[in-house]
Formats: structure tokens, sequence, C-alpha cells
């Protein structure tokens, strides 16, 4: 069975350090393609690229224009081979009007997950949320003055607790926090693509803070730690700095089995409040 | 008066985006030079390169090879020149016997901290410490086994909470975490670069875990939230998941004013334990 996932990441090699990818369009939300999907687009494209080193460890996206569904080009260059890890450049980019645009520019560091050893000696808690079915899906839930929900939210299953969703019935928690329970769509199990995918698949945490327009990503870095195990991924967002028009959105990702499997914070946009 | 700091990252264009640098070998740190330090390097050389775009909001740099004492090249290209901000590729280069090796490859978005505006909802604590005179220096204490500090640590004024510095003791806090006050060289007062320099002058936090080895960064993101007020910084560093023989470290700077000015994250590899 293929899944949409793999699917609508597909990269077709074009040669020279350079594939191709026809980025799909139910990705979309606010002005234009979801971060984390671009952001596993990469991360397939560095794997295809480096297949001995397979594991994006640490991948750091600077989003600078807004991608849009149809053809794009993914550029990798290599800047250091090493033994257990390579750093590369890797780059989005989009033909607009006989310009090629960059959409997305990264670096990552990739390597094997699978050879990695020593301690778990991990202080953060798992994080505890009610089951799947006493949550609310996203699709069921859109932020104050949308009608619909964006077409992302079909992409995965997203559970969110009720006490946690009141921004999308007029009552915003007040707290800059959100969490939710998390599956691509179809019940693709969890890789570490689908962890890039699932950091920033949540609603932004000014939703809770009553700011409910779009808020767009100018930095994002992910750090996977571990791939992950089969089942839901539970998901948790949250903001201490909201100051200048920007703020922090830290991630975290845990699997089935209570591993923190992923980390990423963001640097975005405030929405304008009006 | 001219401070060392400001002579240590000093830049000289060399055209075609194009700076050359003599890294200061009082910077130097186990088997390298400091990564707050060529960071600094790497956010004055934008400056040059984008003076309308002062300020570095968001860097991540990867560091990918041991920089040593001496020349260096600084290569800035600019991937997007926007309205309000501008991101830029931008690497740290030294030539080993005829070879162009890269050391550090970052990206980068510079915009003009003066210009934004917005409400500043931090619900971050600031970070409370005893006063600097009641804490104690950092070339007061050096980790167990090594019989002096590290050159680096007279680069700036450190000064640490005595309960956070028992590892310097063989008395391990065993909480990975560790704060202290940090003031430039000669009293330099702080700014966008310090903040760059400051979010990887600490000892690693892994020393608070009695891990007192050296503790090399893969990669390390520094978001610059605000221009800090005259006066000390408070630092503090935090891990919470030691995990694949590599931890996360988070940073946040504070102002004299109790502005969270800069926010960082660190993924680094784990001492060697024997």
């Amino acid at each position: 069975m293929t899944y949409a996932f793999d699917e609508q990441t597909a990269v077709v090699p074009l040669g020279d350090g350079a594939w191709s990818v026809d980025l799909h369009g139910g990705w979309t939300v606010g002005g234009g393609l979801n971060g984390g999907y671009l952001l596993a687009v990469l991360g397939r494209t560095l794997g295809e690229a480096m297949p001995g080193k397979p594991d994006p460890l640490s991948t750091s996206a600077y989003y600078v224009s807004a991608a849009t569904p149809g053809p794009a080009t993914v550029r990798v260059r290599v800047r250091r081979d090493g033994r257990a890890t390579a750093t590369a450049s890797v780059e989005l980019l989009q033909d607009v009007e006989g310009h090629e645009v960059v959409r997305v520019t990264a670096l990552a560091t990739c390597g094997d997950l699978g050879r990695t050893t020593g301690d778990v000696r991990t202080t953060a808690e798992p994080l505890v949320l009610p089951p799947p079915e006493d949550c609310v899906g996203a699709t069921d839930v859109a932020p104050e003055g949308a009608r619909t929900p964006p077409r992302l939210m079909s992409r995965f299953d997203l559970r969110i607790p009720r006490e946690q969703a009141g921004w999308a019935v007029g009552r915003p928690s007040g707290r800059g926090e959100i969490s939710a329970w998390f599956r691509l769509e179809g019940g693709r199990e969890p890789d570490v693509l689908a962890l890039l995918s699932a950091v920033d698949a949540l609603p932004p945490v000014t939703f809770c803070l009553g700011m409910p327009g779009w808020a767009p990503t100018l930095e994002l870095t992910a750090h996977v730690r571990a791939r992950p195990a089969p089942g839901w991924l539970r998901v948790r967002h949250a903001t201490r700095n909201l100051a200048g028009g920007m703020f922090e959105e830290d991630c975290e990702v845990w699997d089935s089995t209570d591993r923190l499997v992923a980390q990423s914070r963001q640097l975005a946009l405030a929405p304008r409040t009006s």
C-alpha cells in the first residue's frame, strides 16, 4: 500500500545534486504550503542524496517566500561528509515567470540513528493527554472567523484535548500552549520524515493567546533524536516569549513508547491583531 | 577605547561577498575555537554585508570542523533580500595545506530590531541569581581533572552561583542546568554580537551531570529578540534530553532591564565517559 504522504513527498532525481518534486495543494494553509510538509520534502531529498546517512539529526529551515502547489526543484550541496555525519545545504526553488525563486533554504546534518548508542537520561516528562477518542478532531474545529478548517487538516489526524481547543469557540485559554495526538493520513506509521511534518502540524500557539491569524514561520530547526515506534505521536507546542511582533514556538514529539523522539523550535511572525 | 572583543571579531572586506578575519587564539576551548565567538564573527560579517539590516534575528550555525587560530575567510551569499528582512548563507573557511575547508556553515535572517513593534507578552520568568559579587568567577574554577580553566574564560567575566559550580569540586549537581552572570572582557557593554557570544560561553550543562569533558556543538540556532540594555547579562543553560550520545542545550539571555533578549538551542555531542 502506498500512503498519500509518501506520494506527496516523492522526489525524482534530475542529476547534478538536483531533484524535482510536485508539491501537493492539499498541504495549503494560510498564504502557502505548510512548513512541516516542505521540511519532510527536504528530509526525503537528503535521504536520497546521502543514503548511508538516512536520518536528518538536525535541520534548520529558513522560509523565505511562500511555496505554491506544483513543480519545484530541490538542490543539495554537501558541505562536509564525515565518518558518522554529513552536513549539507538544501534549497527548495520554484520557477516564477522564468525566474528561479528560493522558497526554503536550509542546512542539515544527517547520520544514522540506528547506530547511536549511549544512555537515555531524559528529564523531560512524557506528555500526558486524554485518550484520542476523548479529544476533538482538528477537522471539527476551525479558528474563530474561519468557516472551515484549512485543507491541511485532512493530511493527518490531529486529536486535541477539549480544554485546549477553546480558541475554536471564542474562548482561547490565554496560555501559550497546545498539545495533540498526531497520526499521518491513512494511519501511515511514523518515521523520521513524519516527525519533520509533525513539528509544524498543530495550529499555532498564538490561537491560544487570542490571535487567530496566520503565523508565518521565519525559521524552524528540528532535532530528530530517535526513530519513532509505531502508533500515535504526541506533540506539544509552547511559547514563552511573544515580543517585537515575533514569537518562538517550541515543540516536542513523543512516541508510543514514551521516548522524546523530536524537539524543534521555530521563530514566527505574530499574527496581526486588528 | 577599543575593546578586545571588537578587535578579535574585526573583518576586512575582500570584495565579491568575502571578508577576511584573523581568528584569535584566546577563544580556544576543547579541540578548537569557541562556537559563540565564531557566531559573533559571522554576525559581524552579516552586519557589514547588509548594513540596512544590522541585527541577526535568527542564525543557525553548523559546526562541521574545528576552527583554529589565525586567518580565515567568511563568505556571504544573500538568498533573499526583502523589505524588512534578508536571509543569507554565511560560511567560515580556513586554508588547510592549500585546500579550503569549511569550519562553520550557517544561515541567518537579518533585520532591524530598532524598528520592531508590538506587545511584549513574555511568560518566561526573569532569571534570579545571587549578586555577581557573591558568585564564583569562572577563572577560579576548572572542571575536575583540568589544572587550569580554559583560556576562553578570560575573554569574559562569568560569575556562577556557588551552588551551581559543584562540578568544579567533584560535586556535580545532577541537574542539567547552569546559570551565570556574563560580561565581555574590559566591561564592554552588550550588543547583539555580544549576545551571539553569550549563548555559547558557559561550561556545558553536562558538567552538572558529572560528565566533565568537551561537548562539541553540532548545531546552534540563536534568536536575538531585542537589543540588550547596558550592564550585566544573565544566562541560563538547561538540557532535558540526553540520549543517543547527544543532548540539546537551551539557552536564554536576560538583560539588566529583565528583558528576554536572546534564546538559543544547540545540539551537542555528549562527552565520552570513561
